[in-house]
């Protein structure tokens, strides 16, 4: 398959990257920029899928090592896939799990051939290899697989940055040869924030011929600046045709400036963990429903949000939070939710409208006056 | 206001007391018989109202002392009222939370004038009397309020069932007069399992002249035999024309055997808290969700059942309490919402359809077949 097959760029900005298209995948088409919900063990906390759909989700992610371990994709592959599992009919790509596998601290080994770790579930010894983890995603039946990868954490010495990303390449061809379906498979550039190891990283990726190209290794506690020049020096030398993936990617102003550098996806916890937890944007700002300035506050979250959660009060879903009903996360999820797919919709309108310049300066703008970014809990 | 202003029966079974009718209400109009769902803090955990509805639900339950504490009836009223608070649109139901607290044990202190109280969210010494009560009701705005009473537990003596029976007549009386608006206000008759004290309770609300009756203090200990007696007495001596409503009852086969007797309301916790620790009643036993027969069971918890918990497999809504994913509980008190919705809409239909008789006999012959009836966490 080549970028071509997957991919369509239909409108480019004139100035910069920024660009609008179509991923076609076996369970639909995703216009982009896309973002996708957070669906870890394939649900996205508090919503149905019908609830998911109505955020205007196109696509969603799910976690290929989280479902390994509980249920197993064998019972979900018997049970008729992921998509029939959790009766979602869109597409669905599925991380690694090399994120979450290397976040386990002390608790895994790894080398050339594989890592192996203890499972967070039953505490027993697992092995993954780059082949077992193609395996699962191809069980799970999933639209987009991503490869098994090495990434660092922050801060790192770019020493270990070039040897996690050829490590990953290494995990990467691997994988493209273990890959036996038609199902797309990704492939995940590491290097974290140096030039050198992210422009070769690209380029090592790109050469193994898989169709897309996930930025991986940032926004792991470097900070936007740096973010983004990581992402800079990955996508310089790439070219344009690939659609771009950065994972685990992150606040309104990440996005407006990913995509102003090309990026097409993007997948992030926070609007649902923030809303979980109290926080909601809106237009006019961050909002920490939990203040007592909510109290009385008659007016609906934002009033640019046509959502269930927009048909009630402040001060109901205040209410709820403080009376501790499961009722305010939901809602708040939801809320976030439409909130980024409302972000990211405004942004392929603006690209297709050549409006994407102001588009971003608004965007940006609202963030600084809002003042401060959403604190993570 | 008259009963016949407030109810209408359609249909009476020919054998027994069982009939179908329509509540008028200002928020619309509710068949009978009828269940409604336990929204205590303004909210059904875990559904949003658009779900609520979907379950079938014509009327809510909330309660009136709990709202009162949190977040303050004059809050909910400038808010524009309960409905529009928690955006529910149908007729709700509030109680007034005389149950609630007499449940507080030793926390409260009651005579004939008031009941006073330890807030149990602020520790606040707080008063309610029988006035107050319909004040925070008038507040509220709900098409039905309840007045304060005094429950009896169980085991119980006659003497003091007798006693509380009256005090709740009087502070009836006290209510009655206090109301201002054209809300419709029911009478509650205690008198536990007593003959004599169930007969003299009935009387002396019906006296008062309140449009609805509610049967109050059963279910709490007494065991289902004990509890249908107690009905029986309550109800022997009414005037066919009041609509009834059994108060926090029950499981399936109690509201089949009360509306035999009569009855046309019920609210009960049982759907939405055993749906949230994971049990799920269906046409063919109740299912504990988290039971490892059910780990590849592709099959709907219900055939049945048209809800979207219906649309995903057994496996996958134990997935999601093995998970501790949140969709769990709401699915499953969706689904028991709907499984009770259907119960009473087959009970109105087979009454209708002069079939009342055998559809109780199959309802309970399913229950015995099922062996055993749900426990509760």
């Amino acid at each position: 398959m080549t970028p071509s097959d997957l991919f369509t760029i239909s409108h480019r900005d004139s100035l910069g990257r920024a660009r609008a298209g179509m991923l076609r995948l076996p369970h639909g088409t995703v216009p982009t920029p896309a973002f996708m919900p957070v669906g870890t063990h394939a649900s996205v906390k508090g919503l149905t899928s019908d609830q998911i759909a109505a955020t205007g989700a196109s696509i969603l992610l799910c976690n290929a090592f989280h479902l390994a371990l509980r249920p197993g994709e064998d019972l979900v592959r018997e049970l008729g896939g992921l998509h029939r599992f959790m009766n979602w009919n869109r597409p669905i790509l599925t991380d690694s799990g090399g994120y979450q596998i290397f976040s386990l601290g002390k608790l895994f080994e790894v080398d050339d051939e594989s890592v192996s770790f203890q499972s967070p579930v039953d505490g027993k010894r697992l092995t993954f290899t780059p082949e077992r983890v193609v395996e699962i995603q191809e069980a799970l039946g999933v639209d987009i697989m991503m490869p098994l990868d090495q990434p660092v954490g922050w801060p790192c010495e770019e020493d270990s940055a070039r040897f996690a990303m050829r490590r990953s390449v290494a995990w990467l061809k691997r994988a493209v040869a273990a890959k036996k379906t038609s199902q797309v498979l990704f492939g995940i550039a590491q290097g974290s924030v140096f030039h050198d190891v992210r422009r070769e990283g690209t380029a090592l990726v790109l050469e193994t011929g898989v169709p897309g190209l996930a930025v991986g290794g940032l926004a792991v506690g470097e900070g936007q600046d740096l973010m983004l020049k990581g992402l800079d020096f990955a996508l310089r030398g790439a070219p344009a045709q690939y659609p771009v993936y950065l994972m685990g990617v992150g606040t309104p102003a990440d996005l407006v400036e990913a995509i102003d550098r090309g990026v097409d996806m993007f997948d992030c916890v926070l609007p649902t963990r923030n809303g979980r937890t109290g926080w909601a944007w809106t237009s006019e700002g961050v909002l920490r429903i939990r203040n007592s300035v909510f109290r009385e506050d008659a007016r609906p979250l934002d009033p640019r949000c046509e959502g269930p959660c927009c048909r009630v009060s402040r001060a109901y879903i205040r209410h709820l939070f403080i009376s501790g009903e499961m009722l305010g996360p939901s809602l708040l999820s939801f809320h976030n939710l439409r909130y980024y797919q409302r972000l990211v919709e405004g942004a392929r309108e603006a690209i297709i409208e050549k409006k994407w310049h102001l588009y971003k300066m608004q965007i940006l703008d609202r963030v600084k006056r809002i003042g401060r970014r959403v604190v993570q809990p």
